[in-house]
């Protein structure tokens, strides 16, 4: 592959730190930052020729098949009336974006292990990645929190990711879809794998960090977009009694039946807790995902499910990221023996190879894949998104 | 002791309701009520003879040898300008006030089990009794969540309690006292014994719910209250390495090195921030109990503690009841992987027995006693403590 080139969709953008910027530990200066909507200016995506990736040491090359477009992806190519980059954490340009990959093993790095076997990968064997590159050294990483590396990389973030042909990747983020095979058809293992990494943000908030439940609970959900979705998904095959889903958008909430949503509550038109209370019988529900963004529409109506149902010990996750402050009434929480959590990334603690296997046993999470496109497609569908909210989750589909 | 009489101190008040109040399903017109500071007014204090109580069935007279004044009988006893009770929760009026008791058996109904052997209760057994009478019979109780009983009673809140000769309480609110014989005199195993509810109170915020402490954990109590101070005993005695106590005021501080508070913090006079993460040398802390109630003022410096130190997984306790609502920032709980949750009650968990073992084996809790008065003493302690702040915890001592 030494000297072929491929065809990457890249991200460019202008370094016009605004005043008062000062550069951060981990930022460097013209190239990456922690703070993108500080910094870049005029986002731009070409559609170019590089090099084909060799791999080195432990380092996994990706023939990729599958890639999905992320909400991040949208919010770096959108821009403020100054031009500025709507997506506020970290980056590094010029990069090739896409982090929803899947592909087949097209090279590895001679002390490339497979986690799953301790061995070399096999050649073509179908695999995913997870978007963060922790580092596996820092205090949070050795300590069993990769969520929260103190030295991460992004695929497709700032460093180079899947809308392409090749992506180079360290074993240590690679996981074998092989567990998928027996239910799916090729090109649905693709697709599937490219929904691993959304899936496991959802896991992670749920299970990893909201306890999950016990089968029989109920639980509702703040928001359609995949993670709202995919969470639901998760927690119907956790054993969710009641599953509800709030979303005002008809056709965001479209997908719902599918992934495993009892009812779906439209709270611009009717109460949400009145509507929870009466589906559960007064009960209420032992968990919420907070997965719209919006704290101070939603959490006063998340307080007054917990505080007059009859459930005690509801976990409250957030997951979505909010610049407003949720206002929290600390009564609620003692008087109904209730919890937040925040939850961020998708790494570590099994979840994985757990959501692999979830979804090779049955947990059907294809629904929220509502279109597909080709790499040349891939740009004006970001814009496009910029807008149109009828879409759920769109993959670039790549040739074998 | 059918015919004799004792002295107790009784609390009176005129059923008035606020405009608007409606009886709730729990209130009693002219009785109780859930909401006192809606319905009560004028509450008065009377020392006067009443019938030496008999036990029933499953029952326990206990003689009381100590009981220690909290801030809620204070509350009751306190109005605001139109003579309403600033006490806010349920009370049930006369009733003889007083619930940090200690004392011996001095009878027992034929059924009454020592919770400790499942067999009899010895006469002159030393003991002491949960405040919440939790039902064990209503869906909470039944889960195994007795401080959020639903057919609740209190014992010197809404029944006959502790300030006075002999109370009658069923036998599974009672808890021996023998663990603390052999390391502590019977006048302090008494005064200890006083204090074991207001211990369990803490010990169920910050071990229970709180989840306790990895030994070498740093923790950060807010306010030095009963509370606050019984708390840092119970995180030092489960291994906490830097107890760090923010409280602005000296009285209330001063006794902190003797429940194992490492470092005092002053809010009003220094960063508590910048003073805890120099004092833990930026890691921060994994706890923190906010026993201040002033919510506004302490979360917004729990967060950037949370924010600017190392200290992954935090957890929030909130065991102070507060109006005002917390200003609740969700990425620092994400990207921090923190937590907050509401502590209430001191019953169910095996706190109680827990509690008590640890003061046998050594946690010493007596510095927080800083007075003792005898019977006729309480009232005017109960009127002195609305204004001096100087005391941390008043006990009545009973002559055998």
């Amino acid at each position: 592959m030494a000297t072929e080139t491929m065809k990457a969709l890249r991200m460019y953008a202008d370094w016009d730190p605004k005043p008062g910027f000062k550069l951060g530990a981990k930022d460097i200066e013209g190239r990456q930052t922690y703070l993108s909507s500080q910094v870049w200016r005029n986002p731009q995506l070409k559609l170019e020729d590089v090099a084909v990736p060799q791999p080195k040491d432990n380092e996994v090359v990706i023939q990729i098949r599958a890639c999905g477009i992320c909400g991040t992806d949208v919010h770096m190519y959108q821009t403020d009336d100054d031009g500025y980059m709507f997506y506020p954490g970290l980056t590094g340009f010029p990069a090739t974006i896409g982090h929803e990959l899947s592909g087949v093993v097209a090279a590895a790095g001679p002390k490339a292990l497979n986690k799953g076997t301790n061995r070399p990968f096999s050649l073509g064997e179908k695999v995913c990645a997870e978007e963060m590159i922790w580092c596996g050294s820092c205090k949070p990483c050795a300590d069993g929190y990769p969520n929260h590396c103190e030295r991460l990389d992004e695929i497709g973030i700032n460093v180079d990711g899947g809308f392409t042909k090749y992506v180079v990747v360290p074993d240590r983020v690679v996981w074998s879809l092989d567990p998928l095979s027996e239910r799916y058809t090729e090109q649905e293992v693709f697709q599937l794998g490219a929904l691993i990494e959304p899936t496991c943000v959802a896991y992670n908030a749920v299970i990893e960090r909201g306890g999950g439940v016990h089968p029989g609970d109920n639980v509702v959900i703040l928001g359609a977009g995949p993670v709202g979705l995919l969470a639901a998904a998760i927690l119907k095959r956790n054993g969710a009694g009641t599953v509800v889903l709030s979303e005002p958008s008809e056709d965001r909430a479209r997908l719902a039946p599918k992934m495993g949503v009892d009812h779906v509550i439209n709270p611009m038109t009717e109460s949400m807790p009145e509507r929870v209370l009466q589906l559960t019988k007064g009960m209420g529900a032992s968990l919420f995902l907070e997965a719209t963004g919006l704290p101070t529409q939603v959490y006063p109506d998340i307080e007054q499910v917990i505080w007059e149902g009859r459930t005690l010990n509801s976990t409250v996750v957030v997951v979505a990221r909010a610049d407003a402050k949720i206002p929290v009434t600390g009564e609620v929480l003692q008087v109904r023996r209730a919890r937040i959590v925040g939850a961020q990334g998708h790494s570590g603690h099994g979840t994985f190879p757990r959501a692999i296997e979830s979804i090779a046993k049955g947990m059907d999470v294809r629904p929220v894949i509502t279109k597909t496109v080709d790499l040349d497609g891939v740009q004006a569908m970001i814009e496009e998104l910029q807008t149109d909210k009828t879409q759920c989750k769109v993959q670039c589909l790549m040739e074998a």
